[in-house]
């Protein structure tokens, strides 16, 4: 199965870009009258049949569509600190997508080596691992903020921090914090993952007066951006039947 | 904390490779009397004093020693077809000993696109992440075997596989599975995954006749070393305290 991607679903009618419309025609060789499966990127999968196979600008009749499309029983918010190395967080982009995730926030630490964070190349690498791993809704990535921004913004359900306090391991596991969620939280989850150099104290402590529980991914120690993913597949693994 | 691994290591004397003593006298610039810290890659931690700080072949005294240094409380294989692309196997090596893992073994599946693999940069790669993620055992990285030949080989514990069964479930998960884990398997884990393509009926038959519970992965569309990662964080998760 292949999907395509249109920001331009108007009624019946689905409009590609250029882009899109080059893989479709060119690529793939499809042609007017062609059923082909496009998402909105919110969620929504529609079956159309292509109806003008123009390579610079496809066109596409809407004959059914399918709301929440594959979707996963959570909401995931990542917060996580650009590693120096930029194919490092890309990677994490990617298979938190292919997996499963809802927002994804490059936060910049006090601890940061890296201060600057350009999301164009990681909306792309979310894009194709929504397409490639039959999503239909793409993680929102948003624009860098700082740590202490992002804890100033009000947030619901069960917010998480993995934080090692200089060393000392918080004595909840994310395991532990996902199974004794309470029910009012919902299915949101919010995890905080910080920098090479960990978050610094000032925003640890802001952290726990906001409301964040303090874990621990296990005993190994890992990669910020294998921290990252260790945090969205334990919440996969948790919601999974 | 550094680790230097030696393979070298006989009584209280501990020599370095040329590669390691380069990147201890060299980068690091220890000299002798200095304390360093030497792993075995079979498990054990050495704390040393550098007695030689030559940077082609540097000597140190064992001065204590610890067994089962940072070890994960299971033993897990991966048996899982290489990707297409090199990089994304050596992702899920690095990745998966960072986790924690024993023993990796490329499998060519009679669906394979690759049917050669060559181990060496995947075994740098192992001891690289090893050393980074502070544990003392190197996973066993094995030469490549076809499918059959790996299940023809008696194992102990549990044995996985996820198969889609031509796109058909498989009704249990793979952290079903392991919660259901009798107690005469120990912690012995062992799981396949397949190529791009996906294991062939014969293989997956021959699976299921020696005794492998075949598994699902959750509901998203996994690409084989997200399936990898995601199978090796399953039991990090699963045996998480």
């Amino acid at each position: 199965m292949e999907l395509f991607y249109a920001s331009e679903i108007s009624g019946n009618l689905c409009r590609l870009d250029a882009e899109e419309s080059g893989h479709c025609v060119r690529v793939l060789r499809h042609r007017a009258g062609d059923l082909i499966d496009v998402i909105d990127g919110e969620g929504t999968l529609y079956r159309c049949r292509l109806t003008d196979d123009n390579p610079k600008g496809a066109e596409a009749q809407v004959l059914e569509s399918q709301a929440h499309w594959n979707a996963h029983p959570y909401r995931l918010t990542i917060g996580c600190c650009p590693t120096k190395n930029n194919d490092r967080f890309e990677w994490f982009v990617e298979k938190a997508t292919e997996v499963g995730i809802d927002c994804i926030v490059p936060l910049i630490g006090e601890r940061s080596e890296r201060k600057v964070y350009k999301t164009d190349r990681a909306v792309r690498i979310a894009l194709s691992a929504t397409k490639q791993s039959l999503k239909a809704r793409i993680p929102r990535m948003e624009e860098p903020l700082s740590v202490k921004e992002f804890l100033r913004e009000p947030r619901e359900g069960l917010k998480l921090i993995a934080y090692c306090f200089e060393g000392e391991r918080p004595r909840t596991s994310i395991k532990e914090a996902l199974q004794k969620m309470p029910g009012q939280a919902g299915n949101d989850v919010t995890v905080l993952i910080g920098p090479e150099g960990d978050f610094s104290p000032e925003e640890a402590q802001l952290a726990l007066d906001s409301g964040y529980v303090p874990i621990h991914l296990g005993a190994s120690r890992l990669r910020t951006e294998t921290a990252a993913v260790t945090a969205a597949l334990a919440v996969y693994l948790h919601f999974m039947e």
